[in-house]
């Protein structure tokens, strides 16, 4: 079976094992010659969503994402809420949701069969990663960190 | 030339571009069948050095370097301050040191001496990795961060 192309998407802000594992299973999807694609989000697109900008600028957590070993390819988001356009030029054949995500699945497919374009959507299951796994939690983990040992040294 | 066998070391608490830049730099000191191996320092030390633990535990941070693909395998250090038993251990060619690690190269090296071993220390150049790549700077811009933003969401 020919290797396939995945498509995989976040924040990636503070890179933590549950990230590395959602990536990881995102790359057991595309076989030994697939290819694993990640999706960097916009700083704006983070303001947006989180009401905050990230900690790391987007080309920052680019390479830091594209630093990993399952990764083959990390690019930064478009400047768009229509998500058809970077998969129509990424063309993957399958995008890899993590079991967090919020997307509506259903409308993305319909937009995909709406223009022709054959990718397939799926949500990956919750892998337990030995806890902190949560971008919120971790949050306020630090938060927590200098509200008990004051001022970073 | 064989490749050389490699060891770096470091906290690796918040991962960032300045991290990578330094286990690539390590890495390249390798040779195209080196080895780079990355100690990872216990909570403990780095409560020591520090007065404060790190954010992540010791075996996420080991996990996350180990998923980088300039790295061969990451490792716990060990608890003591006697750094030739580690090293005797892992067998490196050459310890890489950070630009910015507080390490007396000499008295390490006269410890190997002592012990017959072969070990080299080089310390690595300071190079660009734009920006942000300071451990205590990327702290102090989180705080900032939740200064301005309130609470995680």
């Amino acid at each position: 079976m020919p290797g396939k192309r995945i498509l995989a998407a976040g924040k990636f802000d503070i890179l933590h094992l549950g990230h590395l594992a959602y990536l990881e299973q995102a790359r057991e999807l595309a076989g030994v010659d697939g290819q694993l694609i990640v999706v960097i989000a916009l700083d704006k697109t983070i303001e947006i969503e989180r009401g905050a900008p990230p900690v790391f600028p987007a080309e920052q957590r680019r390479r830091l994402v594209e630093g990993l070993e399952v990764v083959d390819k990390a690019v930064l988001g478009y400047d768009t809420t229509d998500h058809t356009k970077i998969v129509s030029d990424l063309k993957p054949d399958i995008i890899a949701l993590g079991y967090d995500q919020q997307t509506d699945i259903e409308a993305l497919e319909t937009a995909f069969r709406e223009k022709n374009m054959t990718t397939k959507v799926v949500r990956l299951e919750k892998r337990d990663a030995d806890g902190l796994c949560s971008s919120t939690l971790i949050r306020k983990r630090i938060i927590d960190f200098y509200n008990e040992n004051g001022r970073p040294r």
